[in-house]
Order: C-alpha cells, then sequence, then structure tokens
C-alpha cells in the first residue's frame, strides 16, 4: 500500500557537508535521496560559492529538486538605516536569487529580510521601511522567474527584525507582492510564539514554506516540542508545500552558519540514521494528523 | 484555610525597575512585597551600581531577602583564554559578592562562567579550565561569608559554556566545592534540554536555584513550556529552595541586560497585574505538583 503524502519532505544541506564543494554537493544530493526526501535545501549565504551548472546537472542526475536559503550579514543588511549597507544586502539577495533561477529551482527563504545573527539595538521604523523596500524588488524580480519568497521568522537572537509569524504577515502586507510568504519554523515557533497551533491556524492563507526541527536543533524524538499539535495545525489549514528536516551539529561545520546558529554542542555524530528517523518520524506525524 | 508551600517565591527585579537608583531600589521592593512574593533578585551586571548600605537598609524596611544575579561581559570573562581578561571577570565576581554579603543576602546566581553573550567562537578546554579555577576562588570566598553560588546554563546564544544542567555539574565536579550549585531555568531548559524534567530528576542534588519564565519571556500562562512536568519534577526531587519569576518586556528597560537578552518585543505593558498573575500561576502549580 503506498500512501500519498501531502507534503514534499525535504533536508537541509548542513545534516550532510559543511560547504559546496563539487564532491560536497554530490555527496548531499546522493545523501538526500537515499534517505528518501524530495528536496535538498542549499545554504546559499554567499552565494557566490556555489557552482550553479555543476549544482544543477547533479539534482538532475538525481531527480530531485533544491531550494535556497540564507541570512544576511551584517555588512550587507537591508534591516539597516544606512542605504549603502542595506544597498549591499540587496545585491546578495539578488545574487541568491540569481542561484536558485540556475538550479532550476522555485523557491528562496529564510533570514531574507535582516542579518542573521544578534543585533546589539532594536529595529527601527526606518530599517524596517528599508527592508520592506528592498524585499519589493526582491519579489517582483522574482516574479519573473517563477520563484517564491519566504520570509522565516526567527528567534530573537538571530533577528531583531521579525521574530513571530505575525510580523512576518505584517511585513508582507507591506510588501504588497503576491509571491511573499510565511516560512514557519518550529524550533523559532517555540521560542517565541504564543503556541505552536494558533498562529500557523489565524495566518494560513500566508504560510509557504515550513521547517521542521528538535526543540534543541538534534534529531527528531526528543526535546520539547509537541510535533501532534504543529502537524495537527499543518493538516488543518491543508498545508500541501514542503516540509524540511532542519539539525545542526558540531559533528558538520559550515564556516559562517554554524557559529551564527551557536552550534557548540554535539547532538549527532552519525547522520545518516539521524537523517532516516527523522523522516520517518515527520511521515508517521503527517499520516496522524492527516488520517491517512 | 492557610497552604504552607515548599517554596519561596522571588521575582526580578527587572518585571518593575530598569535600574536601581534609591528611587528604583525601593519601587521595585516595594511592588515585590505587595505583590506578595519573599525575594527580590536583583541584577549586578555592574556591582559598582548598587547602593549596598541602601539596599541593605530598605529591604529590612519591607522585611523580605534579596538574592543577586548576573552574566559577566566579554570583555570580563572568566571563560577566556587570556588571563588579564579573565582576572578582570574573576574582579566583577568578587564584586558581586561583597554585595551580596552586604545587603545581608545568601545567593549570587547567573551566568557567573562566561560572558552573558553570543560568543562568535566555540569554548575551548583551556578557556573551561580558567573558568574553573576563578570559580572555584569564588566559591571559597563565598564559603565564608555564608554565601551559595549558583551556575544558571543558558542557551546557546546566551553562553557558549554551559547550556545544559548536565553541563553545569560537570563544571560543578570540576570545581569540587560544596556551595556551588546548578540555577536551573525553564526558559533555557525549553531551548536546550531533551526534555524538562529528566534532567532535573537526575541532578537533583545539585539544584539550587529555579528560574521561572515563559518561553517567549512574557507572562504567565501562554507559551510552550509544560509547567504541570516542570513542578511535576521539581515535587519528585523534594526541592525546598527559592523559584523566582523572570518577564522582560521592552515596557521596562535595563541599559545593559535587555540588550543582552535581545529584548525586542512589548510583551506586557502592565507588570503589576502581570506579576499578580504570574505568582497566582505558580503557586497553583506547586499546590498541584505537591498535592498540598
Amino acid at each position: 500500500m503506498t500512501i500519498q503524502l501531502p507534503n514534499k519532505l525535504g533536508v537541509h544541506a548542513l545534516v550532510w557537508v559543511g560547504g559546496w564543494t563539487h564532491e560536497e554537493c554530490r555527496e548531499a544530493i546522493k545523501n538526500t535521496v537515499e534517505a528518501g526526501y524530495d528536496l535538498i535545501e542549499i545554504p546559499a549565504l554567499d552565494p557566490s560559492l556555489i557552482d550553479v551548472e555543476h549544482t544543477k546537472k547533479t539534482l538532475e542526475e538525481f531527480g530531485i529538486k533544491a531550494a535556497c536559503s540564507l541570512g544576511l550579514s551584517f555588512d550587507a543588511d537591508i534591516n539597516n538605516e544606512d542605504l549603502e549597507v542595506v544597498k549591499r544586502g540587496e545585491a546578495k539577495l539578488m545574487a541568491a536569487l540569481d542561484v536558485v533561477a540556475g538550479i532550476g529551482g522555485d523557491y528562496l527563504g529564510g533570514v531574507l529580510f535582516s542579518a542573521l545573527g544578534k543585533y546589539s539595538h532594536p529595529a527601527t521604523k526606518v530599517s524596517w521601511a528599508n527592508a520592506a523596500a528592498s524585499l519589493k524588488k526582491l519579489a517582483i524580480a522574482a516574479q519573473a522567474k517563477g520563484i517564491t519568497i519566504g520570509l522565516e521568522p526567527v528567534n530573537r537572537y538571530e533577528s531583531n527584525l521579525i521574530n513571530t509569524i505575525d510580523q512576518a504577515v505584517e511585513m508582507i502586507k507591506d510588501i504588497g507582492e503576491p509571491n511573499v510568504k510565511v516560512h514557519i519554523d518550529i524550533y523559532h515557533m517555540n521560542i517565541e510564539e504564543q503556541d505552536l497551533s494558533s498562529p500557523i491556524i489565524n495566518n494560513a492563507e500566508h504560510i509557504g514554506y515550513v521547517h521542521i526541527g528538535a526543540s534543541h536543533r538534534g534529531g527528531l524524538g526528543t526535546g520539547n516540542v509537541d510535533f501532534d499539535e504543529l502537524f495537527g495545525a499543518l493538516a488543518k489549514i491543508n498545508y500541501k508545500g514542503v516540509i524540511t528536516f532542519e539539525s545542526f551539529s558540531s559533528a558538520i561545520v559550515h564556516p559562517d552558519l554554524s557559529l551564527a546558529l551557536a552550534i557548540w554542542r554535539n547532538l549527532w555524530t552519525e547522520n545518516k540514521p539521524m537523517a532516516l528517523n527523522a523522516r520517518k518520524y515527520m511521515v508517521e506525524h503527517i499520516i496522524r494528523a492527516n488520517k491517512l
């Protein structure tokens, strides 16, 4: 008996590799397919480090798609009052958009609205407005390429601008373009939201992408997230989009991302059984929540 | 009918005031008593800003005790390989110890083992050993004053050294002094631990102080923490120590602490009903967990 799941399941590349050399690209995509996932999410913090042609060919060889995600850096940040800094942030977003188009993808998400890191001050009305204006340009450019833009609310230590789903929807309304969605992440929701279901249900039409991870960012199965509540909310809004598993351990180190995400502890060493188990865990919860 | 609770209930001063002028000191202590709490926790990030004599007199006037807490700063940090930086961190800890003794307190806790903030690199064996050596000196000095030292595991964005209760116990074993305990905090446990009860039960004899807060650091009653699980674990280990409520909103701003803790959002504006409600919530859960 084959059960048709309502969602494509993805896995973040950092489960497999810390960089994106030709060898790492091949290993990550191969492992993704072998673990039964439908999609790989490739971090594009520095879009220039991704060999677009090679990545596209390797994805085609293994027959899967990729999404891209990134967070900006403090020196290239659209959430800033200095227009020179904003301009550098915009350029990075546009470069990432070209990567997504080049590898045949249709999704660019993450902390696109600010630097990924601990700010030393609150955001301002001006920095919010600058971010909205830059994202509007990005969204319009993305429309021409058939790409959806996802804004991922992250916890207070990873951005000062958008920490909740409600704030992301407020930004989407300010941007006013139809291809901008909320990219939810259960790890961040566990820290910032009032509960794990009402923000999803109340903003149903805006949810465009989902990150699943344990509350400690290790493997699925322990931690403090009520996954039945979460998958129940996704079933209730009839969510049909991608659900991507993320996990970070000091066993796999990305030169920028691991430090930005404060990955100090070794939460797993063997990624293959961990990723297989995570997929099984997700499938079981999706089946139960959707009564399949 | 009067129910005798097994725990003294405390409240963090930042619920009331952002600084510690004479007026703020008086307001915070008065509000603490009026809201029914037994103890106030005073942040001592800069011990020199606390007027010890005035604080002691005001505490005596209102008939309550105080605990002190702090996190170190990056330029005065015992979790460092540079012994000059370590020395400055030690000096700050010793100054805070003098404040605790001066106000008639018996507890100094918090992020005593490192800077309170987002590190850009992992801790090292040398920085761990330096922290352990400094804390041993602090603990010995504290013994002479009848003061307990509490190490508070905090989330990965607030320290790179001790994020879990197990790690704190490892540090306590390295220090090897009887007056060093684990200061647990449910907000951080929700992010870093495998669950909310087993780390408490497995390390029962080391638990010396408890911070209670919502998963989003707002008022109690919403959020993603299972307080029945938490209070159940405290009842199971027969915990008789202090339980202190913490909550942070952009409505009350401490010049250093609010930015270090990334308090960007306004989670409440009216502190008095919020603190009253939090106490009620704690009392109800303690009564239920202890079957009083």
